[in-house]
């Protein structure tokens, strides 16, 4: 009953819900650069707003050492679960501008999507989640507890919110979480993601001169660097496209005959990745499917690559540096520490002794696999299944939620990966967008997901 | 008489002259950069009045396609020989700025050198000639014909110069080139250069998807344009240091005994290379010495490389693709046309099917090498001896003046490269300066060689 209120509720409200998701993404909460600071604060704002508008009791922006999170709790009667709402109200940068058809922080509909940075990872998914809130609580008390934490530095691999989840333990206890950081697999196949990928970013800068010298009067003499670092990345691969640091793979848990034949059931072609992406042949690890490289398997990645003269025209410079942004995606049960030693093994071993280089970690986090089989994972199940009209599948995805794995580790809780975003929706690159259908559907699945928590 | 007259008027001017040197060097003449358009337009203005001021009969600032070239001509008695004096008037973008102790374009002298872009690349070559011009012909008739070609796009490899002078070639018509784009061995030891190498500019763009990626949900799937490119600049030399592009080495002139003997016997050190670059140690083809793998071996740069997100932080993008502006520097008899034939054969053979790639030449000009024994070069190293008190180093220049070819070709004349820029002078990157003792040096050096003219 207060079930099918609150669907009323949220179908009347959608012109306004749909306005406010607008307001949302033209906050340019871009965490990672520091002229955005005010930016990210004035979202951190508009979210505790949200989260009063929409009912929650005890609304908080709890400051870190670093972006504050927002924090947000509704009681429920004695005995019901507790469910922790975890999301992320800061996005990636939006370069390359150029590339956009719209601005990155004017949404624009065109054809069912609202295109904005942001629109998909992930203020659609919280921003969903807490219009259901909504709907729900203005029908009475929800039957459950309900805590949210909403932080602002996910972008910049939540560098803080550790030491936050440390400092306020009891306040987050909880029997389960809900991470809306999430995904579906196609436009009207719900799914729900068990595994995450780990992730271990670095800065790699190779020197090899002190100055940059000019390419004419000292090219042949001294190594260039953009060549030296060229040739350690390209020895990073072997031809079998696997990935050279030194016991990479030692931790890495292999897939079983039967997970992969789940996986190879799933409705998916290489014809429509091609399609998504652009790419005219895919590539990977031999001895892989494309879902198990991205989903099962880890992988290295050239982030960014910078050296010497790149505007316009020709400058005939012999650069002193080059510097390469490294990343690694990790399954379970690899650690991002090891990483971190691997790479250096492999520059100790493969350097030239013309060069010196430097590594910097930038930010890590662990994989996981979560139980598929919880009271939690079958209510989002039976509401993806009410509302798309079949099964969900349940899928590894490729990306990484560090949180997952943190909360695992530091209170003892699964998440329920619950989130409407789609493998095309071009989250991190320009013309980023999230699918309109799917971001009302998500406010129903969210609402029937809390009204069957038991 | 009128020697010793024009040596003392140029002591007595000497603090004007500087003065102008640094005015010269305040003007902003980067031709690579449309913003600085202007400037280069003043700078032709400038220098034209130069010319003007040092009684020079006829100047004119003669348009091209691109940036003008400055025209000055003084006839000499009949019968007298005619001398075409090149210069340019345009230098290199002045980046990486925060690497510069004072700013490019704010000439500042510290420790007898003159700080700025330019100093020595090549206004205060330029200059000091133009200064010993005023200098001889304050005292009288100069007894030889004088012509300057002063062009402002030197820097971005004379696009203009060829047409410029196929245009007029009656006016340029003479018995030799003084070309003033040139050095000195050492600050004591004066040098005259024989040979110049080639050059031939790229810029290769490599892609494998339509759009920037997430490398989370993307990686291990996708080619990374980085990656790829990494592997092909990695392939571009084998482990002895040498070019792997099919046919690069099929046309290079091969060193004789004769010169390698000569070139071991030129005062250098490996020792102080390293410790004017800040290399701790060296690097190049296999088989052959510093100098010689400078100046009478082709290599190949890269001059750039840039894909993805090198901002601050870490953003975990997978890029749709990745740039890199590669060069070679050529010798006689290597033809820049080949060599874009060569990139794309290479390319053809060892581009991953993933990938697909383009190739844009940028700029390119051939080597030379030039006779040692006609009149102009013993009147220019009979200056050279009594300025500096001992016989200048016949030497190999590793850097390119694609003019000297141009002229060889078209005018059918040799060229005399007559400057007194240093190795370590630092052009086209960070700090460049200027040895002032040795602009003074070469004003008086220039008069003696222009007294000498017969």
């Amino acid at each position: 009953m207060q079930t099918e209120q609150a669907l009323a509720y949220a179908r009347e409200n959608s012109d306004r819900f749909l306005n406010e998701y607008r307001e949302f993404l033209r906050l340019e909460s871009i965490s990672t650069l520091p002229e955005h600071r005010d930016d990210v604060a004035r979202t951190a704002t508009w979210v505790a707003d949200q989260l009063h508008l929409a009912g929650v009791s005890h609304v908080a922006i709890m400051p870190t050492a670093g972006h504050p999170v927002v924090y947000g709790e509704t009681k429920g009667p004695a005995g019901a679960p507790t469910m922790l709402v975890y999301g992320h109200y800061d996005v990636q940068p939006a370069d390359p501008f150029d590339e956009w058809v719209s601005p990155p922080f004017e949404p624009e509909i065109r054809d069912n999507y609202i295109y904005a940075r942001g629109a998909s990872d992930m203020k659609g998914q919280i921003f969903a989640h807490i219009k259901a809130v909504e709907s729900l609580a203005k029908q009475g008390a929800l039957p459950f507890t309900l805590k949210y934490i909403v932080e602002g530095e996910e972008e910049i691999g939540s560098p803080h919110l550790g030491a936050f989840i440390d400092q306020h333990r009891d306040l987050l206890n909880c029997d389960f979480v809900c991470n809306c950081d999430a995904g579906i697999h196609t436009e009207d196949v719900p799914a729900i993601t068990y595994a995450l990928r780990g992730l271990a970013y670095f800065e790699l800068e190779i020197r090899t001169a002190t100055k940059d010298l000019h390419s004419g009067l000292f090219g042949g003499s001294i190594h260039n660097p953009a060549q030296a670092l060229c040739e350690l990345i390209a020895g990073m691969h072997d031809a079998g496209g696997r990935v050279t640091l030194p016991g990479f793979y030692d931790k890495v848990r292999a897939l079983n005959q039967e997970e992969r034949d789940a996986i190879a059931k799933l409705p998916y072609s290489d014809d429509d990745w091609k399609a998504m992406t652009g790419a005219h042949a895919l590539w990977g690890e031999k001895g892989f499917s494309t879902l198990e490289r991205i989903g099962a398997r880890p992988t290295l990645e050239v982030n960014g690559f910078l050296s010497g003269f790149t505007g316009e025209g020709s400058k005939t410079v012999l650069p002193a540096k080059a510097m390469a942004k490294i990343s690694t995606r990790l399954v379970a049960d690899q650690e991002p520490s090891d990483v971190y030693a691997q790479l250096c093994a492999y520059l100790k071993q493969n350097c030239p002794h013309t060069v010196t280089w430097e590594v910097r970690e930038l930010t890590h986090g662990k994989g996981a696999i979560m139980d598929r089989k919880t009271p939690a994972m079958k209510a989002a199940s039976d509401a993806l299944r009410t509302v798309y009209g079949k099964d969900p599948i349940f899928k590894r995805e490729g990306g990484s939620v560090p949180i997952v794995a943190m909360l695992q580790d530091k209170l003892g809780v699964d998440s329920v990966m619950l989130g409407f975003a789609l493998p095309s929706d071009g989250i991190h690159g320009p013309n980023e967008k999230q699918y309109l259908p799917n971001f009302f559907r998500g406010i129903e699945t969210y609402i029937r997901f809390m009204a069957g928590l038991r």
